[in-house]
Formats: structure tokens, sequence, C-alpha cells
């Protein structure tokens, strides 16, 4: 492990990641900071991550290089989006350029596509996930990929010859919250039921009428006898299930492609069993190797220019 | 108008509406009442009803029918679902017995019948408002005809000569109402933009991968610079459009079917459009007309026994 050499940063909606590399991508240091640009005043992005973020890690003065919701109006400055198809050589070429103590500080831009209904479908943080799993195994460069980002927010990405061409962004995680939380499904139980989850995988048909098969989440226990507490594990089951059916198909998927899940393990694991129950192979890799990964590479071509 | 002879209650989670009729089943006077089952506490139904309603409608003594959510475990006492098939002769065989001031009272089934993924869908208070569509209409009383109740848990139903066969839950306006107030697609706007609302009818596709079609009422708003305040008219289409393509394939109906939307006036007039775009047929029905209705008959045919 050499001397630090780079600042990277996953800076979300939520958390802030922070490491230090040294020059041949290493990890040296590295902190999480409550630092999501939601909890953030208007304007305080650079000031606290001078204050705060560069100390911490003892990177004043080192180049630094910021992907995510940072490149966002809710962010630091606005990255603009790469449009379609987008690799390496569109990003790199495009980072947006701000200033900390002096240094070399660039944001990722998003990337766009032309999205469902005529409205641009868009992505921050998740390219550069891409992009470092496809550092990470060349042999990725080249060929058609499908990739899956879960979340929130989740993606459904189509990689071709290292770029992104496609994707499609579905609200499963934001479903599973509001309903969990405000709707007559709601349920402080944990996620962590197997079989009400495979329960639900299986009443998710192929992902169609989903209002209507929300409701079997609540006739399920007053109408069956099932525990209350089985609820979120199910609507887990049932959201994912109805994801991994039919949301492919919207970028021209056929929905049996093997699949990358990139992203939290916990989640890509719920992604994995609900595509091995529809016979679809998949293979998962961590969204925070990832993430670094990614950083690394649009640093090493960006910083080149 | 003769003389008060009946009192007749749809007595649902959130209201109660109570109308006394004289013996041909003409109204002689209306009340409704802010005391909808989930705004009671446990065991009070028949007390209130005792104190308030009867001595408002100048009821005490007269016998009285009672529909909806108030035979429920929140209501007064539980008014066992009848299974499918269900019509008048069925459900006036097992009104639930209660006593108020010693007078006759009872409470209308709820009915029941094998939904998805192997819990049973039940319904409570829409039965009346079928039974009384058809006593209306006794030519609908033969023959095989498609009801839609939209609502918080909207129903379609399938009617075969003058019973209720098989029917369906979708949590349509749930849905509606846990996005508008908790999620990112959140507003105070009302539903009103025409164009929105056909704007999100166009991007129900055929009701598949509901999840990614929703991002849509976000990326319009931030991607392709639609009004914010436009969202809630938008995603009523979405939701509404998706219910309408998919949800009726759930029994067996081939969606082409014509549809009678049965329920508040307004909510069926969406509906209603949404059919349209469809190139389905539709004809509306008043719920609150066809209730009064349904209790008229059930009270005629369940007094006899």
């Amino acid at each position: 492990m050499g001397e630090a050499a780079l600042l990277a940063c996953d800076w979300g909606t939520t958390n802030l990641r922070a490491w230090t590399l040294d020059k041949r991508g290493e990890v040296v240091a590295h902190k999480a900071f409550d630092l999501g640009v939601s909890r953030l005043e208007p304007g305080e992005a650079g000031e606290r991550f001078q204050a705060e973020v560069q100390p911490a890690l003892q990177a004043v003065g080192l180049p630094a290089i910021l992907c995510g919701m940072v490149g966002s109006n809710l962010g630091w400055t606005v990255a603009p989006y790469a449009d379609c198809p987008a690799g390496l050589p569109e990003l790199a070429a495009c980072l947006a350029a701000v200033e900390a103590h002096a240094a070399w500080v660039r944001i990722v831009p998003g990337v766009r596509c032309e999205g469902l209904a005529g409205a641009p479908d868009v992505m921050r943080g998740e390219e550069t996930q891409i992009l470092g799993w496809i550092s990470q195994h060349p042999d990725r460069a080249r060929g058609r990929h499908v990739v899956c980002h879960p979340g929130t927010h989740a993606k459904w990405v189509l990689v071709e010859d290292g770029r992104i061409v496609r994707f499609v962004t579905a609200m499963t995680g934001e479903l599973f919250a509001v309903l969990t939380h405000h709707s007559v499904l709601k349920s402080e139980a944990p996620a962590d039921d197997v079989a009400a989850f495979d329960e639900g995988l299986a009443a998710a048909g192929e992902g169609e009428a989903l209002a209507a098969r929300l409701f079997t989440a609540r006739a399920r226990v007053v109408g069956a006898g099932k525990a209350a507490e089985t609820t979120p594990s199910y609507l887990s089951g049932l959201l994912i299930g109805a994801e991994v059916a039919a949301v492919p198909k919207l970028i021209g998927l056929s929905g049996r492609e093997s699949v990358t899940l990139l992203g939290e393990p916990g989640l890509c694991a719920r992604y994995r069993r609900a595509l091995d129950a529809r016979g679809v192979a998949s293979e998962t890799f961590d969204g925070e190797v990832a993430a670094l990964a990614g950083l690394y590479s649009l640093y090493r071509s960006g910083a080149r220019r």
C-alpha cells in the first residue's frame, strides 16, 4: 500500500463514502459520512467537503473524483448528463470541474437515455459502478450484458461493448417503502422470512396487474391466516418478482438473458433468488467495490486530459 | 312519499350514510354521519347507532338494514361472508341479526371468492350496490355482466344470472394515495388536469411493469419539463390505465367486455375515460343510489323469513 494519491467519493442521496487511494488504486483509508445530498443545505456541499471530508481523510490538496447525486441540482454543481451510448471515454471527457482547497476536483456526469412515454430516463452513480465492474472484468468490455442495480429506484441496464446503451428505472424500492410504512400493508417486522418471500415471488405472475397482486398481501393475512409479521417479506418477493418478470422487456430484452447484479449484497441476494425462481442465471458484484474501481478508472482517464 | 317504514344504512370504513324509506322504498329522509367504523372504539357501533343514528332519522323502533364494514370485526358484529356464487336469495338468507331499541336490525354479509395466489378475495358493501343495480335494471338479472367498482380497493366483478360469481380486488386507490402523500411523486395539487391524465393513460401500456412506468411520472417532470402540479393527474391516469388494461384478465375476462361502472360518479368518470381510450364500452351508475336500492331489496327478501 503506497502513499495516498487520490480522494474518491461516492456521494449519494443519503450517504457519502470516501476513500483515499494510492497511485495504483489500492485503498489507503476509508470513511463514511452522514452527508447525503438530501441532508445538505443548498450550496453547502463544497464547504462541507473542504471542512470535513478532505481533512478527515488527510486528503487536503489531493486530486478528488466524486460520483452520484453530488452532481445534481441538490449537490455541489450540476454535472450535465452524458447521452447514451456512454462508456469510459465519453464520461471521462465530460467530468465537471469544481475546486476545493485549490485541488483538482471532478464530478462524474450522470447518464441519460430515451425512456418510456417520451421522457428521458436518467442515472447518477450507477454508471460509475458499471464502469468499475467492467474495469475489474476486462472480458466484459466486449459483447452484450444485462446489468441490474437494485435499490430505491432500481436500474436495468443494457451494456454493449463497454458502453451503456439503454436502461430503465423501476421504483421498486420506493414502492416497498411507502407500502410498508403507510398503507394497509404497513408493518414494522423485518423482511427476513424466506418462505414468505418465495410465496410473494410466486404471486408476482408475469409482473402484470400489480395493484391486484398487491392485495393478495392483505388477503393472505385476513383471509388465509398467514402471520402479519410475514407481510414485508411477502411484499418484497412480490415486488421484486414483478420487476424481474416485466421490467427487462421494456428495454427490448427477452427476460431470459443472464443478469449481472451490481449493488448492495443483501439486496442483490433477493434479486438473485427472484431470478433463480424464473430460471434466469445471474452473478453478483458488490456495488461499493465497483464504485471505487469506477472512480479510479475515470480519474485515470479524465486526469490525462 | 309515505310514512317512514325502514332505516337503511351504508356504513363503511370512513362514513355512514343513512336513509329512511317508506314501504315502497321511496326516500323519506337522509343524513350522513362521521361514524365510519375506522373512527369507532371497539364495541361502540351499536351504542352510537341507538344514540345517534336512529334518533336523528326519527327511526327508533323501525326495522333497519345495514351494509358495509359495519359487518366486519371493526364494526358492530361479524356478518360471515357468503361464498360465490351469491345473489339476492343467498345474501338475504344469511343477514346477521343485531338489536337496537328492540327493533329488527340486520347486517348484510360480505361476499368471498377464491382469489389470486391461494388466498380468498372479499368484499363488503359492493355486493349490496350490485344487487341494487340489478334490482333497478331487471334486464341485467340474466346473462353475463362485468361490473367495476372503483375506489381505495377497487373491485372487478363478474355477474352471471344475477349472482356474483367471481371478483378481484386492486389496490389502485390506495397506491394513488400513498404515492401522492409519501413518495418522490408527492404533491398537494388536485388531480384535475385532463391532458396529464390522458398522458398517464397512454403511459400505462398493458398494465405490466408498473414500478417502471411509475418512474415516468418523475422523469416527465425532471427530464421533460412537465409541470410538477400535473403529477397527481398523470399518476391517476397511469394507475387507472394500468388497472383497466390488466386486472380484468385476472378473472378470466378478455378486457374487451363492456363494463358497468358502479360507484362515486367522479371516480367512475375517470374509469370511463380510461376504458374509452382502450375502445371498451361502459355505462355508469351512481353507487349511492345502487346501495339504497340494494338495501331495500335485501330487506324485502330478508324480512319475509
